[in-house]
């Protein structure tokens, strides 16, 4: 609820329009739709700028399936993140509408795409083949928040050239994305050799002391290069919906 | 060293007016100059758009004034952080022109200021008055780059109507910064209210189970909601750094 | 054994009623059942003022039916927690009287209920839809200590406005059993806006840094709320006894 | 802001007694002073039922004189506690009236004692010598919040017919307060034995695998004895609240 | 090769009956059997008083069965523990002669006994009955080496009394062995309460902070109680190791 | 209170001689004197065979002189562990009869000594000169017990040649004290080359990846020798005082 | 790219004999192919003397085949390692001249060897029998790169005896590989007998204390022996690749 | 004791012109110096090839200044270890011969260069000036082992054109030493731009998720280039060693 529509409440409680009791139910409660097991929250787009993002992991397949009917039926598009390939085939019997992406292991529904101002292209960038998974479900959130997005991947430190011959990309970029396990040196690299906003992923890439991906992750905290932000491993939706905000305030100013 | 510079050196080589030796040596090296113990680095302010920062930490006033008095007689902007009181009187006894931020811990030299576009004032929060510290070498840190920024204190969750009066200004900004810790709450609650670019930095305040900022920065990066980012413990000039980028980025579009 | 019953029994001693070697003998030994690879333990009810419990996880399916059995036979009431859905087959085979409740994954018999004076409902309250069944395990558990509860689910601090709507119930509750995985912040929230007694149950929800479930215990323990205690994770048995001590000393007072 | 109060303002607002622009500033911002560094929550008592504490530790003396001044002007009770020796002295010296507690490492001003229900005295209860600054300084906040208490020091279960000498005491309170570092393993034999409600709080005691309290912390969580509830490492503020808590509840019952 | 048997060989090196070159292979290679993959130690019997014992986690069925057969045509009996009943049972299908114990999860074979001196029997406890598997594989392994001992199971310090009604055994045994999860304090209280020598073995059992036996492990090497000892995370032959090396050194004295 | 003890007060109960009241506070209460900050126990020398031990870290001098103080009017032995140099002074000025051993840091106090049976010297080892405090403590705690002991000392296994020339002392010890930072291997190999029994003490000698004495400690208790038991990092009093248990049940046999 | 490379190219930019746009897409690119998902690289033989490796571990077997059959196609052998037998079977049916090596879990081809220089051959040592996988995963690669090898395995600290039969190997290799899981104190205990180089490599062998190798890692790290190496957790290509890159630099020498 | 020692001693035994006692005596105890406190070792040189080495940290100036003369008398050269200032100085005023490196903390005597052939020299490599320390003592232990080297400092990977403009000395090492702290980043760049061997030093530099040095170490073993090794956090001294083993086998082959 704006502090406009506060206002406006308010005033018709003082032109006796509105009953006290309902005003007072009124601001104790922002709209939202209640299951029993989750409260679906139809105000988010407003107030954040992107859909209602279901997390998969940890729900049965009715949750989701009642959830994303939900959604549907109130005209909002739908992204399930985590979805694992059987879960993805329950719900898809009940939802056929639903998109699957296996790679990325998200369901989508896209029912009216939200339209960002034109940008060049965000960089997804991931340090080898194995990231490509966490990569891919970033693009997906970006496509969903309609932003458009270019892949650089299998740029990792170990053979530097392969990355230098893409700097052109991340230069432009509005911001870049940058996934990667094992040591995660990759995001320090890219933040000394450009001014990019960067979102780093760590992922759980790689074995023993790679820790399931503490090791990257702290490595991309401690990086040497400036200004490099984190967000928690696998986690690429997470570093989408961090772009998507930089975005939106951009294109707000 | 950019492409057009690039594509610039060899077209003189082919027009032999650069030796090809020369042009080796430039391609192979970049402008930095060699302190023996450090390699100051002229051309960062472009790469990257911020001044050379010098980590205090671990140097000793001998180093710091070294790599500030080559900075500074090639006319940039100096700052350095985390320098402890004792340290900072060593460097100022040497350099005077250096200004000490005891509160933040920094030594600033403000030789030309870099003038970003006007902008709203980015919001600098904090969970707690011991968290101050933190936000404050984040404040320095925007100065320097030229950020107007706004100060939002002491409205931890324990207190959420604290919180509530603020959020106007934390909707309106470009970005925030959300310094806390102890159980590091306050990112994930700002981040459901608003969806302004949101860089969170836990802070080492708290004892037993805070472990020392380590679970401020756990519960940030699993933070519940979308797109929060998050820097290293006590990083205040990190996330400074990381709106910097930002709003270059902005800029630039 | 009760201060009162011991000098009872020494009474009878020194009457001569009661035999020096039986009166060792019981001094040494209170009652419990042998079952060889478990010593049922039947004055738990009168001493702590809840059934036995049984920890189903690391057990056999005959050791569980050897145990209910023998508590069965002597009048009790049956609490049996983390059975497997496998497991609890194996055992319901053998003893049909048990009953299942799958989310919870409790099996319970239900002989006498015990009966707490009457009191407002407890709250029982999630952060997420993948914490429920933490807290019907909580839910199973008050049912057999006679608590009346009612659930809150679905209140996570990226939404705020959806456990402001609900403030009423957790207000009026004699306690408030708190049930959030990821960066666990909804108790620190919970207790900063009412006096309710809390229990905060971290849960294993969460991937990545939430580290299952350390990363929720240990913001809840950091938290910045005044007098938030906490069990291990997942532990929705262990806060509904920490409740039910709670109730049973104000009904004693 | 209570319900009713809520109800009350908006009564005024249809009335026209009200200003509509006031009403909506009220409903947005509940009160507090603001000092820049600290916002002073001068309704806590009302919310949760204890005076504002000040975490004295990572605040400067001149923060905390400026926070106990406030709320002695506002006629509040004052608790600051992890207050150094010297810090203490510091302050002490712009504000006499403060009392310092120098085992407890707390300082309070009792300007109006809050008086609750007559109650048995809560039993404080350390497993050794080393844990007794812990102990009391929750002895103290009871003291502050008019809760009698009673000391059962150095019962640590290497002696366990010393704890089983003052188990009446711990029969009839109301709730217990169990202290232990090392193994921690006091409160689990406590809560095998009496019913009463235990908030367990684990001490940095002890050197090597105790790892400043990490042990007894999850020795406590994961004892065997059913309904322990558990703070933070040396928090006996934080237990001390929590009884609070359900003393308030108990009362209001 | 014992200093005895140094002597005795240098002397025929002296003498003459002993080549110099043999001499030296000798006393560079002391006896075991190759296998390629493993060396069989045929003198460990001499050298530390019990049975070359196998590991066989980590083995493949062929491996075992190589190294079995080689001990038994040795005529040394066998002890290998850690097999799982698939790997017994592929074991077993080549070398019938080894009798599998489920519970204790080893292979034995009896050729030899070894008898040790008479003595009280060795005391094995558990605080609760998942941690009986770990307790068997000790039992058995003292079975191995001809020591007796008594079973005194499900004593946990959640039930005091059921622990006091078996101190007698405990008292009298020569070695107690005292196997417990979760918060591992039953070591603890036992040694506060008897002079016997103790060996405390952590277990797995538990969940959350339990950590996989860390916390029960960690508990029992701070025990407040003086001169417990401590062996591997659900190390139960290691422990009846170390009890025979007691009591071995105890009949050579 | 031994179980005849038990049975004799029972006998005069029932014989009239001593009044139930009476007889329930024995039964009830052990003796202890009670100090108010700690409760003396005058009954550890025989329950457990060794003096009461105090543990200095973490208490006052007043507290220490008040407890020694008692223990000396017992007429009891006095030993008191890790007591810094500063604090031993303090002790030493109001009880100049305590004896200080710098290197061991224990200040003792020798009224009666207890004499066990003669038996060949305790090996107490040391991998580096740096681990002999450690070894010191322990070599004190066994002189207040009467045991004798021979020092082996910076024989670790980066030199195995040193080991083996005093191979002979290991074999003939009834027990060895192995005390070892760093790698903490030197266990695994005494063990390998002895049937002594053998209790490890990691140290917190080290750096980096040591991890304060946790490396050692993880490493001695994976130790690829059967058999060999651990203590508590730098706990050079609780091998000892593992010895003693076994010592005295030998002498006991 | 060579210095010689760079400046031939540069030379025929001033020759005019290469075009300036084409000579800065040269600079900016040195060779790789691009497979979408991963960027094969062609050079790397040439600037680190071994194969392209491709870590088989979170690749699809689509993947695998698309990457080696290019490296096949370019005429260079292929090392594949950490493949499970499923994926290998999956890889083998589209690339039949892949062998497959199960215990080291390894796919190879060899289309042109690499020779060395002769040398005596490289000691790959492994303390038990389950760490013989890991040690089979370095023989591989050591052959892959040409470099003579010679097995000593199940030498472990628990039985020096059969380490000390075997030290001539050791002295006379070029370099020691040593793999040991549990306490890893067998490099230490190799680094004080011999000069050699010796590159560790912990294993996840052992259970417990042993932390899935983290506990023989830092027990490497550790080591008293000086100039002990160290690679990650059961990494025994690394270790091969680090002795490859030591007998290159001795046979350029 | 060689081989070729061995025999020589036995052909004199079985001549005749040997003792057997004295014989098994050499047999038993290689050479050196007992001091009480510390065995020296005077074939420590033969043996490994580098000087007795002295780790000053954790023992007393007298013990260090005892162990130094030992080897100063037998004619050999001293290298003494984390020795800080004020030690040193202790250490200084006994033996003034011995020469103090602050930088590098280390002590050194110089009696007899060890000349080790010819070599390109060894690259010492540091991410930043704070990483300088360590750095110097490997230099210091190359400088006594005669061992050449070249210092390439503050090369860091968020400026790589420092790096690549050093490329050349890293190619032509006969062995590179990399140090760097925070993410650890530059050995797994320079592992993939060059084929030297290359030791990597993690170290202590950075704050919050550095974690000591353990992020950096873990980032290094998990580093994604092929081949490089690493030694203890801040083990300067380590990788000195490791690198003159190198060379060793290098120049005997």
């Amino acid at each position: 609820m704006s502090p406009d529509e506060l206002r406006a409440l308010l005033e018709r409680v003082r032109a006796g329009t509105l009953d006290v009791a309902a005003a007072a139910r009124s601001l104790e409660a922002l709209p939202f739709a209640e299951l029993g097991y989750a409260k679906v929250d139809h105000h988010r787009t407003l107030r954040l700028g992107f859909p209602e993002v279901v997390l998969g992991q940890g729900k049965t397949a009715a949750q989701i399936v009642g959830i994303a009917r939900r959604l549907i039926e109130a005209g909002e598009n739908v992204l399930i993140t985590r979805v694992s390939e059987g879960l993805a085939a329950e719900v898809h019997a009940e939802l056929p509408e639903l998109r699957y992406a296996p790679l990325a292991r998200v369901l989508t529904h896209e029912h009216r795409p939200i339209l960002l101002g034109t940008s060049a292209p965000v960089a997804v960038v991931t340090a080898g083949t194995s990231d490509i998974p966490v990569a891919e479900e970033a693009l997906e959130t970006l496509r969903m928040c309609g932003v458009p997005a270019e892949r650089v991947f299998d740029v990792g430190v170990a053979g530097l050239h392969r990355l230098l011959a893409r700097l052109d990309v991340l230069s432009a970029a509005p911001a870049a994305i940058v996934v990667a396990g094992m040591e995660g040196a990759l995001p320090s690299v890219i933040g000394g050799l450009v001014g990019t906003p960067i979102v780093a992923v760590p992922t759980s890439v790689g074995y023993g002391t790679a820790l399931s991906g503490l090791t990257a992750l702290f490595g991309m905290l401690t990086s040497c290069a400036s200004g490099v932000t984190v967000v928690n491993i696998d986690n690429g939706f997470g570093a989408a919906a961090a772009v998507v905000r930089m975005l939106r305030a951009r294109n707000a100013a």
